[in-house]
């Protein structure tokens, strides 16, 4: 998730020897606009952006009623727009954020948030660093419809000088239903897999594998829904930076027509008292996964000084908790804990 | 809290030296029952275990309905009675637990359990271990009476001739309100006090602070109730084992005292909608500190094998997320804000 960056908090840059690139940046916007040879930052910036508003209005479609925006600056360069639908029609909460940020990290913290942290150098203390993703998550209020998390960033650091040195893309979108619905999980799976597709075959059954592995309530031996993709550190070595926006591009374009024709068909059926409450009993364990696992998370709310409110906008409005709750045998909650318990393959 | 013990996983012991300490308790419990002059172990069993009966009584009479109990062994000895009361007329969730443990664990784990380890030997890989302790959570339905917890617990290494090594006690008692009223916080906290001024004067302000220190969400700034106390570590170096057993005797003993004529007084007080809904987001906090920041929740949970329901018999039935809430200026749950804020002297 992108709660890491939300934790980066205002430590003043101390004298550097060039512009910071968050100066650099700042003169090229005004200058130049945003173009194909600006540098990948503002392209990423200016991309999330418009599909942050984008994705808003299909949802605000969906649910007839309009997000909240919380637009923030950081002092030091880059900000957030935090939009965010709360107890409406559709959706129980509703949350889609960008963010964007200047800023210099320990080197320890950004070794953290990169597993494969060869390129970054071991001799100096703090790294000046750039941020930009678009995370969502939308808990629905129908136990029919599917909970679904997205999230995709760009990350660079800068030399003393200002210059790019390491950058590297992360990301993936995942679906947590309460109730399966196999074609639900079949076309979710396969617009993932299109998107994939179009830049390499190996990248769905690799970053699919990812997901299930990553987020896993490990201490319930049961993943957190259904997965989808994950995928983090893909840089240089893995492909150029333009095959790679691309990819990055294509994946978070893929996320309406994956989820859209799901919210659409489940929206309105028909459930019970039983079934909103086995809801809130899956909400429970979406809680436990956003603040026992996820990494980005507890390293956020570890770091003094963090937007705490936008980094705990994932969790769903609200859970449940039952002592030695058992799903009937044979029944559909029975069945679904199956299949988090042993991923299947979908397409 | 004691979901560290819930974790402990049946690892085989390996070959000993001589008896483990499970086999001699066996032993001495079947041929002399247990007196003053039983080891620690089973005296500190057969306290917790009648505290556990008198308390579930006594929840049992406010509440008009009965606890469901469970019981479970552990093959290397030891096992944990789990009472559990769940959406019953006063309480929304109440769990009093005893657990007992007989294992081994590696050198690294126990030391992370005890602050204060220079007693453990450095040059062995496990510890053959025992761990007692009786550990509760009352989340009541009215908003208006807080939830309580409480633990206390007892620990014991041996060294591999199955001779008792180092030991040490810790615990203690927090009460967390949705809606403060000061003549419940003075009630309970005095009640502590009494306890504590009985063995040392200097106990209640020590242990106060450490319970503030503790029991704080503190990626928010927000103490998680207005305190009680919390110690651990407590051994030889603090005073002797037979003194520091009465203490938490009394400690123990005080409890209902403490909590019951807070219970009595706010079960039946009238409130409204928006009331349940500030307690949701207090029980959100709760769960917050419990999954974030609590050490033996997240240790256990990251345990394999750990009894996950135990571990998590702490969390509410429900609880809820708000994005931004803000209470109005001046109302009562602002005034709850601010002294968690900055926790205050009770007595």
């Amino acid at each position: 998730t992108l709660a890491i960056m939300y934790s980066i908090t205002g430590e003043k840059p101390t004298q550097l020897e060039g512009p910071t690139i968050a100066e650099k940046d700042a003169l090229l916007k005004r200058e130049n606009g945003v173009t194909t040879s600006s540098p990948m930052r503002l392209r990423m910036e200016a991309f999330i952006k418009s599909q942050q508003k984008e994705i808003v209005a299909a949802l605000e479609e969906v649910d007839g009623s309009k997000f909240t925006i919380d637009s923030w600056d950081r002092p030091e360069g880059g900000g957030g727009i935090t939009c965010v639908l709360q107890d409406g029609n559709v959706f129980e909460k509703a949350g889609v954020n960008t963010s964007v940020v200047y800023g210099r990290l320990p080197r320890a913290a950004i070794a953290k948030m990169r597993v494969n942290h060869k390129a970054l150098d071991p001799s100096v203390e703090s790294i000046e660093f750039f941020a930009a993703g678009l995370s969502l998550v939308l808990h629905p209020k129908n136990p029919m419809a599917p909970t679904v998390h997205l999230n995709y960033r760009y990350f660079e650091t800068a030399d003393e000088f200002g210059n790019s040195s390491a950058w590297w893309y992360g990301g993936g979108c995942d679906l947590t239903p309460c109730y399966l619905f196999d074609e639900d999980a079949i076309h979710f799976h396969n617009s993932i897999k299109n998107a994939c597709d179009k830049h390499d075959k190996a990248y769905y059954p690799r970053f699919k594998k990812w997901c299930d592995e990553y987020f896993s309530n490990k201490h319930r031996g049961e993943s957190r829904g259904i997965g989808g993709i994950f995928f983090d550190d893909l840089d240089e070595t893995e492909k150029d930076q333009e095959q790679l926006f691309s990819f990055v591009q294509d994946c978070l374009g893929a996320f309406l027509p994956s989820y859209l024709p799901i919210i659409n068909r489940r929206k309105d059926m028909l459930f019970t008292e039983e079934q909103k409450q086995w809801q809130q009993l899956r909400r429970g364990r979406y809680v436990e996964f956003n603040l026992v696992h996820d990494r980005g998370t507890s390293f956020g709310l570890n770091t003094p000084g963090a937007r705490v409110e936008s980094i705990l906008m994932s969790l769903p409005l609200t859970a449940r908790w039952q002592y030695m709750h058992t799903p009937e045998v044979g029944s559909r909650e029975e069945r679904l804990l199956e299949v988090l318990k042993k991923p299947r393959e979908w397409v």
